[in-house]
């Protein structure tokens, strides 16, 4: 079967350093160097390279040919901008999205595995070891919650849609202001939001329909979005730029939806200017 | 053991009661009238209504003597306004908190059941039977999460807190103004902010220490918050009315925080001025 090695390689891979997710997640955060000061930052910086570690290691040994990109890695290697990879094939691994949550104990975090091809997502991985959800998708094979096919929800207008994005990083005033901005336009115009603190897990939230969109600008990079991005493809939904252009894994914007609600999705945040220091709509 | 007979009544009416969202939660979504039409709203008001009556009757079986209010009964009764009891003992029942979420199958839903003993919350079972989460709190022992003893967060200022709020529902300009004015306080001064959907479960992350903060204005009722009330205070957090005054189980306005970051969290809010459709700061 097409890909069948690639996905078991990424599942077998985010399985792995799942458990060491789940590992440090049951320690006591009820004293304050857990969570306050350098101990947090310690044990943030310690997974995030173990996880990290266990699955380029692992996708290296099964794919020498291939490209990999790690959030850990390319944070350590001081660049800023990302260059983008004409290679064949790149995977782009994100090993603990959603640190924050980590740090607190919120349950929402999770290992995303993603293959580009020719700059197209084909293969992607979630896995959230604390909710034990393994969410997977190759294309054109379908999506999947832990071996069970998934699809988008029905849902057919905004007004009747909930709506995950995030808020919750400080930045400057004009920024604050679009950020506001785009949520306000959502609470008038939506049934109600949600903010879970894990780009990829509310892309598997739209994929398997307990959200009917999902958009954030600014998020870290290819690796939160490249396996979110295939697994709601192959659930029926829809995946874009917020501004409605074409989707682009580097631009850190995105914006996914159930098929029926995209267009009105993008209507509703279009009014809204984004912010000076936010990631551009970037150029066609 | 004193109250021993009121939890573990409360507690398995709750476990019979979750167990009957779990069996409506599993439904499938991905079909437009299970969540957009008449049947979801039928699904709700028939999942609501039996969970009620399950809790209520065996609330009033094992304590004929107690008051009970039920969120559908009063919901039911046509009256605007709760009248305040002064009866000695009456117990608060949401059946289902989380009704967007139930609709949607975003995970935080739960049954929530608390006494007040002369207006002060003493007891409180709250129970996820998605994550298979059971919180309970009795006042002087201790608050539990599935029997294993829970504390809130050590996190020492707002700027390194986690803050759960609402942002959700559709109201007029200047209620939104009020709603956005308070959310953009914590995003510039806390760590992060999450949108959950749950008064209930949102109180119960307080206590367990996923959430350092929550605030919420404009809740249902005192069903939605008697519960969490206890279970925070039990595990060492603090409940006040968001402007810093005594908490009111009436008031449907209420801030809970770990015990070291409740004034900084009262300070930030105090400078946005609430909204002219907000239930008000209670008289003293």
């Amino acid at each position: 079967m097409d890909h069948e090695r690639e996905l078991r390689v990424a599942e077998r891979a985010a399985r792995v350093a799942g458990a060491e997710i789940a590992r440090a997640w049951t320690r006591d955060r009820s004293n304050e160097t857990s969570v306050e000061y350098k101990g947090a930052v310690d044990l943030v910086t310690a997974t995030d390279k173990l996880c990290e570690d266990l699955v380029l290691s692992a996708l290296r040994e099964a794919f020498p040919e291939d490209d990999v990109v790690g959030e850990e890695t390319h944070a350590a290697s001081g660049a800023k901008e990302l260059s983008k990879t004409t290679s064949v094939r790149c995977w782009y691994v994100d090993p603990l999205d959603g640190t924050t949550n980590f740090v607190h104990g919120y349950p929402f975090s999770c290992v995303s595995v993603g293959l580009c091809e020719g700059g197209e997502p084909t293969v992607g991985v979630v896995f959230n070891p604390i909710s034990d959800e393994m969410f997977t998708a190759v294309r054109g094979r379908g999506a999947f919650l832990n071996g069970k096919k998934i699809s988008c929800s029905a849902v057919r207008t905004l007004g009747k849609a909930l709506i995950g994005t995030e808020i919750g990083v400080h930045r400057d005033g004009k920024t604050v202001d679009a950020i506001m901005g785009r949520v306000r336009a959502l609470v008038e115009k939506s049934r109600s939001v949600r903010c879970s603190g894990s780009c990829a897990m509310n892309m598997c939230g739209v994929a398997m329909g307990r959200l009917d969109g999902f958009f954030e600008i600014g998020f870290g990079g290819p690796w939160d979005c490249v396996a979110g991005t295939i697994i709601v493809r192959e659930a029926g939904g829809v995946v874009f730029d917020p501004s409605g252009d074409a989707f682009d894994i580097y631009a850190r914007r995105v914006l996914c939806a159930n098929g029926n609600i995209g267009d009105e999705f993008v209507k509703a945040l279009s009014e809204v200017p984004d912010g000076p220091g936010e990631p551009q709509r970037p150029e066609i």
